[in-house]
């Protein structure tokens, strides 16, 4: 086997490492203390420093994610993805927790009868929800159309959106839609996103109001 | 609430559209016919060109997967985010299953006791799995080189490891030594990949096999 020459860096503070070098190479940029950390991770969990361009906050919409933590909010994601991704440990620790209702049998079963997509069932369920919402899109963009849909008919008042699909058809448009609506919104404009992206800003929010709690 | 325009495509046509507009944008480029549609569906996952350039498989790879699929394999992950990401139906069709140790309370405990890192206790337990074995790294430069090593050591013959790690810290030093082993092998050269990356390939190698079977 070839000998490799590994950096000594105990498995612990890898993370503490890599969020080092990523602050090295945003260089002298200036970004916003409380965006920061959120960039940093979506960075660290792509390794695409597109995001430090991409990234698009609506005034307070980090604050209000903390909030809405911290108030024990439900996180409505879009995919398994996703769901797997949050840190459902940290979460729980506020009371809240993780839902994705695509795969539940019963909203495939009501979209069928309906002729909807299992998109737009499951954002109704999530516009049901009681208490606090953090909604996170990685994946589909008519979730993410139809929640604006609902939150333009009153019907849908998440504390957050994080509208970060990925691809190619109808993607950017459901972004560039959700920076007009009047709603808390952290979006990756352009084509890039995804569920691991969507996780990560879950994550950097989750990270913050557990720093801010120990304070 | 903004008018947009959006595309009318069926949702049932939204993927295929999506490997229309990759292919045209990839242009004039030429891939072998195996590789496109593993290099399609990544760039699918990330809207990430980048990874035209990054992907490299060593010869018969993706040949090698569709095999190993077709005859039951166990897909194993380094995370259960590329676990969820990997499509377990189409996976059980051919008798084949996913799993992830990594989260396994046995892993984590004997891990412990033994003061290892829950990576390399994860890839042994991959090694002593009966059957063709797919070994998907996505997240874990130390999982990978674990396996490198009991590879090596002859404790391990996988029949294709998809070596995607992301990241700062000995990432791509995993991945150099990966392109060094005498073993089936796709890896994203340099600093990108992830969990996504990784069950995107897992996927691009089932759908083959699937058609495959098809035809």
């Amino acid at each position: 086997m070839k000998k490799i020459q590994l950096q000594r860096v105990a498995p612990a503070d890898i993370e503490e490492r890599s969020m080092e070098i990523i602050g090295q190479e945003l260089g002298e940029r200036v970004f916003p203390a409380d965006q920061l950390p959120v960039i940093k991770r979506v960075i660290h969990t792509s390794a695409d420093f597109d995001y430090a361009d991409n990234l698009v906050f609506s005034a307070g919409a980090v604050e209000q994610g903390i909030a809405a933590i911290k108030g024990g909010c439900t996180i409505v994601t879009d995919t398994q993805m996703a769901f797997s991704g949050v840190n459902k440990r940290v979460l729980e620790k506020f009371g809240g927790k993780a839902v994705c209702f695509m795969s539940d049998p019963d909203v495939a079963a009501e979209a069928r009868e309906r002729g909807e997509t299992r998109a737009t069932v499951s954002m109704e369920r999530a516009a049901a929800l009681e208490g606090p919402v953090i909604l996170a899109v990685g994946n589909a963009p008519t979730a993410l159309v139809r929640a604006c849909q609902l939150m333009d008919e009153g019907k849908f008042h998440p504390d957050l959106v994080i509208g970060v699909p990925v691809g190619f058809v109808n993607v950017v448009e459901s972004k560039e839609l959700l920076l007009t609506m009047d709603v808390p919104h952290i979006v990756a404009r352009g084509r890039k996103g995804g569920s691991n992206v969507a996780a990560a800003i879950c994550n950097a929010l989750l990270y913050q109001a557990s720093n801010n709690a120990r304070e």
